[in-house]
């Protein structure tokens, strides 16, 4: 292991499903697991996933007709590559005579690179380097590079070189009994006698995929080649002659392109097209490392720390870009919560924005205005699901299937219990709150008023609007209030013994809600007097809307007890769990939710959390914003109230999110730096570790990766983009050492270097207008060409 | 007619396929002729009209296999509706009992309305009212609103609303020996009693569409509903209760998607969620007609000239916003020459963006940016073009398909001689400039820092490295060369007597390689350095090949006779023609070039031109920037030489171009306002008079259209962007009388207003920085909210 680099020794079949989604290469088109391209044999077929049209795990009565969405569909596998000497048996890693294994996801490079050897039946022993990408620059190219050295013998190499149309959607245990057959193959020939090709499409949602495979030997020798065709299943077979201790290399490139691509004729052509012109491997790897140097510039985060702090926060940047990149600009793709690395949620879109936002916004915001488009172009089924609802404005789901529509599952099994469950998990209205406070950040961070007017000004206000249709008004409080909702905590959903699911005044929904609206009145005045009118036609804003809104934005009703914030309304009447008891009799407490369930109880009854909701608040706001939000509203509030909301519900959460650690690593940074940096490194290891216990393997928790990025930069350097101003207040642990990254705000181009001492700050030179630049409770400008520099205490 | 209406009196069956054309309503995603749907019987089905995925009038080699690319296809008909009293005949506009008619194209409304009467042959008199729409806000949205009245009977009326996939491509006469059937219907049924419901795919390019439409009595009336089924057509007749006087309205609302479009699961299935969804018909087009004041706000031009003038005007710009609007900027869509508007030219796309950018720039550069993203989703196509044909760079093609694949015609058909002659307007290399040119008018009126980093620049780099590489230098004139091309001037193709095609050192497009060359190197001075680095590194610049492109820019050879700049290398070696001759002899010498070679002779032969592309240069730059390009140059160039130039060519050119016309206006402008006026107003009459004699039944003109329009801003007032800086200089003939209209720049929402006497610049209240202002030679700073007069001598 070094800090670039991500390297395992030796196959371990009990950890491959783990290490394969750890080792996808992706390019936010397609992405390939990292699987052993030689055991394509296997029964599960996995190694090409991409985000297509959609699936659903309950089939569903559209339009009067019975459909079953698919939102998340296995391509054909490209990497089918397998090999043997002469007349042996193919090599397979998981069974054979292997003497040597070595893996290396090599991040800087984006190339995973496996050095292998065996002995076959005879005793040939062949040693075998492997390379593989899926090209950052062009999205519809991978290829595969194998090199083989013949080590005691001389002879003949067999290589089968295939494309594999016969890929289910298997890759989730409990979601074999569903239907996993999402492809048809429609059509698979030779091209040009030296490529292959397929052509599928998917079952239900009719997204039409082709791909062509080219196999060259690089070295000129004389490779004899037979056509091999199964069902939905075509190969090369090549016999290549090879002479002891010399290498031969064979070189697989394919092309992928669907029925959505732009600039295409028709896919199956296009993929033909490109795979007759395509450049050799080398070239491809030349302008494929040269696409991840300049996404590398932007997005690498220095840090003396140790080597492994550093790989990691490297491996989830990586994992984050090949996710969303450059590419997903021009696609019509949301975020996935398990990124592109397997299909577990399948494909759904539900709140990871939020946390993958701050990272993108301040690099790449081509990228976040394009994540924004996604939910803009479905704010129609939005506005429609809100209309259905009873409510007003655009509501946007909890798991967003393919066109928008509301996904979330209406029953969920307890393995433990073995008892199917009703899910409310379609209550967490407060996805809507990601949408709105991305749209605003977006905003702050580019000063896009062109996007604003035009495409995120009627989707927030439309948002807001459903917000403010939530509440209703008490007139024993004289309050406004929120109920029949969930917060972010799964772990409550209802009342107990209510009949009903749903909270009443989660602190979360609430306090964010205000927030948004304090935004929407805000974007009113940010936008030119003949833009304000245009939005407020679109949006058909009714004469008395902004002063209602501005009137829950003084009396919206937020609960406390014991000198903290409530999770909700009548939290305080929950009983004490018993968490040494639990601990003790189940070790890993993590899933409490099903521990209860089984025990015939319920997570409701109790003061505890799956991740502590309230404490998002301040993950999501500075002590002086909310201070002033809770202020408007008549509550008291400061660092000593927010000191102890964090410590009450620290004690009491089972961290059984993933998100879980960022959140507690954040709240932390002020009064605890040591403990927040171990919530930091926990964070680290969600993934690489797979501490879950298995969900990794069914793809990365890509908020989380991307949560612990953000600590560094919005947490431990206290950066904040607010009233228009980019704001510092550093933290940082000891432990981080120096700190430095790359940033750009309003046109600037920043460097940041920060260290126990200082804050440095400088700004390119570039013909961006005068930024300013805030550093705790100051604000100068900073001009495109300057630095200046902070001492910290 | 008034200024907002196209009115019609009477059916003229002679006429109808121009009005047709001219009656098309669309948005950018599909477009409707204005065909009267109660004939829907018709041989020939046109009236919907999309832009698909390619067909080409030659079979291609592609990829090892034999294709017939499809870039335009006729969509299935939504708007058959037939009608008839009790069980008399169908109605039929064109045979039977029509009483009145009269068709008004409402354009500030967006709606096509017909009113009409007819008796049946037993005497039934019946009134029809029918309003027609393509929803502007709701891409996917159409209606037809048809209100009938029985003037002198009472019973049964009959009513067959249905959707036909059986549409072939049919409406270019001279393409009909082409295979004309694109379209194959996989699905039809009726979905939830009141609507209907069919899929087809495009034969080649496999896009799959899907229509639902949803036919209601508005009345509270008992219809009897009836299905009616043939292979590729659904219908539903009803039969509706009508009483003497009472009118009955029967809303048939059509919901359309293909499987392009994001957002969708599947292209069927939201064809008929949309349409158990969709609003009524008057709800619709009260969004729809929202849509267009929003559009008319930003693009109307009020001039106190006559009304037919006004009307025109507007015309023009109502068939630009149906062909290019804000629903394209989601759409991978260029810019089809003959609009939506009918099936000449097969969808490819040209240079009409020229055209086009300078009204859409100024109003709404999201859209204008969307169609450079349209060439830069291409640029790989146009490298590799470059490369085969043995350049450098990128080469956008002359016709380009659906890929970005080059689709000039080969061969070409002289209806008079019957001869298939070769055709060389793939030479036409100069479609380069104008990409160029848009990339650098779109960052000059914006200031789109991004656009140019990420999109713009390296595509503007690998344009002008592709015309660098076009040049070539010749040490007997140490000047740089371009040989073997065409200039827009379609008449000169090559040299009598060559046995070569191409022309050498044509002045259009030596000029402007220049000026692209020069705004090359001007793109790296405006980056960061940390910008131009990434750039450089993105093309792969070499260290000298800036220098060499200034090189050329100092060195161009331009080529002057008789103190005129001339068309191309020896152009004052071919003979004078006998205008007066041939006048006499053919009456309409528009198509000289016909007449010419069916005599046996050649245009090439002649200094003739059918535009003369030289003037294009002072259409392009202004005098004193082509001076002081020329005088870089060692060419000697000021207003002398300019009007002898323009003098030399009017005498010798044909207007067999529409854009003739236009480009004349222009050059006019300065030296003779009353010539300018005249030509401006034949500009006006090309489409709507057909001055061709028949092209417009086959689809508008686009780029003739946005330059007429565009003649009033940039030639009339004047108007310029360079340097930064919002440039008027106005030569307003006397009889426009004072014009305003609305403009964008850089932030700025601009008004102005200008007549003989003054010039008055109003700037809105935004939160844009101050603006350069130019008038005359003079420029100052222009803050929000303030204004600005300048007096006219």
């Amino acid at each position: 292991m070094d800090e670039w680099s991500l390297v395992y020794d030796g196959f371990d079949p009990s950890q491959e499903r783990l290490r394969e989604a750890l080792c996808t290469l992706g390019n936010g088109y397609f992405a390939t697991r990292g699987a052993a391209p030689e055991n394509a044999g296997d029964d599960v077929h996995y190694p090409g996933t991409y985000l297509a049209g959609g699936f659903n795990r309950l089939e569903t009565e559209i339009a009067g007709r019975t459909v079953e969405n698919e939102d998340l569909v296995n391509m054909p596998n490209w990497l089918v590559l397998r090999f043997r000497p002469a007349q042996g048996r193919w090599f397979d890693t998981a069974t054979d005579g292997l003497l040597e294994y070595r893996q290396e996801l090599d991040m800087r490079n984006g190339v995973l690179v496996r050095h292998l050897r065996f002995a076959d039946d005879e005793g040939r022993r062949t040693r075998v380097t492997q390379r593989r990408f899926v090209h950052m620059d062009n999205m519809h190219l991978a290829g595969l590079q194998t090199t083989f050295v013949a080590e005691n013998w001389s002879g003949e190499l067999q290589v089968h070189s295939g494309l594999d149309g016969r890929v289910v959607n298997a890759g989730v245990e409990r979601y074999r009994q569903l239907n996993g057959q999402h492809l048809r193959v429609l059509e698979q020939s030779s091209v040009e006698g030296e490529a292959i090709y397929l052509r599928a499409h998917t079952v239900q949602s009719r997204l039409r995929v082709a791909l062509a495979a080219r196999t060259r030997v690089l070295e000129d020798v004389e490779a004899a080649r037979e056509l091999v065709e199964e069902d939905g299943y075509i190969a090369e077979e090549l016999v290549v002659p090879v002479v002891e201790g010399q290498p031969v290399t064979i070189d697989k490139v394919v092309a992928l392109f669907t029925s959505r691509d732009p600039a295409i004729s028709e896919a199956g052509l296009a993929s033909r097209t490109l795979i007759r012109r395509a450049d050799g491997i080398d070239e491809l790897l030349r302008s494929h490392v040269l696409a991840w140097e300049r996404l590398w510039r932007r997005f690498d985060i220095e840090l003396d720390s140790d080597e492994r702090t550093r790989m990691i926060l490297r491996l989830h940047v990586f994992h984050l870009l090949q996710t969303v990149s450059m590419n997903t600009v021009h696609l019509d793709v949301g975020v996935p919560a398990r990124g592109l690395h397997g299909e577990a949620y399948r494909g759904h879109i539900f709140w990871d924005e939020m946390f993958i936002f701050p990272v993108l916004n301040l690099r790449l915001p081509v990228v976040t205005k394009a994540l924004l488009e996604y939910r803009r172009r479905r704010m129609g089924e939005a506005l429609w699901a809100a209309q259905q609802a009873g409510y007003e404005g655009a509501m946007y789901p909890w798991q967003s299937g393919s066109d928008g529509r509301e996904e979330s599952q209406q029953l969920h099994l307890n393995p433990r219990s073995g008892r199917w469950l009703p899910d409310n998990s379609h209550l967490q209205k407060h996805v809507n709150l990601a949408v709105a406070y991305n749209i605003w950040h977006y905003y702050q961070v580019t000063g896009d008023h062109d996007f604003l007017r035009f495409r995120g000004g009627d989707m927030y206000i439309q948002v807001a609007r459903f917000l403010a249709s939530l509440t209703s008004y008490s007139h024993a409080y004289d309050r406004y209030e929120i109920c029949g909702v969930m917060g972010p905590d799964e772990y409550h959903d209802a009342y107990p013994d209510a009949d009903e699911p749903g909270l009443c005044n989660n602190s979360y929904t609430n306090v964010m809600t205000v927030w948004v609206l304090e935004r929407a009145v805000e974007i009113f005045r940010v936008l030119a007097p003949y833009q304000r009118a245009e939005l407020a036609e679109a949006v058909e804003l009714r004469a008395d809307e902004l002063d209602h809104w501005e009137d829950i934005t003084r009396k919206m009703r937020i609960v406390f007890h014991d000198g903290v914030i409530s999770q909700f309304e009548d939290y305080a009447q929950l009983a004490e769990f018993d968490w040494d008891a639990y601990r003790a009799r189940y070790g890993d407490i993590q899933r409490l939710d099903r521990i209860l369930e089984a025990e015939g109880d319920s997570t409701n009854r109790y003061k505890l959390s799956k991740q502590a909701d309230v404490l998002m608040l301040f993950y999501l706001l500075s002590v002086s914003e909310l201070s002033e939000l809770l202020a408007k509203l008549g509550y008291a509030f400061d660092e000593h109230v927010m000191q102890r909301t964090i410590d009450y519900y620290q004690a009491r959460t089972s961290h059984g999110s993933t998100l879980s650690n960022v959140v507690q690593s954040w709240v932390l940074a002020k009064s605890d730096r040591a403990r927040s940096w171990h919530f930091f490194k926990q964070a680290l290891e969600s993934d690489i570790s797979d501490v879950q216990g298995g969900t990794t393997a069914e793809g990365i928790h890509l908020g989380a990766m991307a949560g612990s990025v953000d600590l560094l930069q919005r947490c431990y350097a206290g950066l904040e983009t607010r009233d228009d101003v980019l704001w510092f207040d550093p933290v940082l642990p000891k432990e981080a050492g120096r700190v430095a990254f790359n940033l750009h705000f309003r046109g600037h181009h920043l460097r940041v270097v920060l260290s126990a001492s200082d804050l440095q700050i400088s700004s390119a030179l570039t013909s961006a207008p005068p930024m300013q630049l805030g550093f705790r409770g100051t604000v100068t400008d900073l001009h495109p060409g300057s630095d200046v520099s902070f001492a910290l205490d």
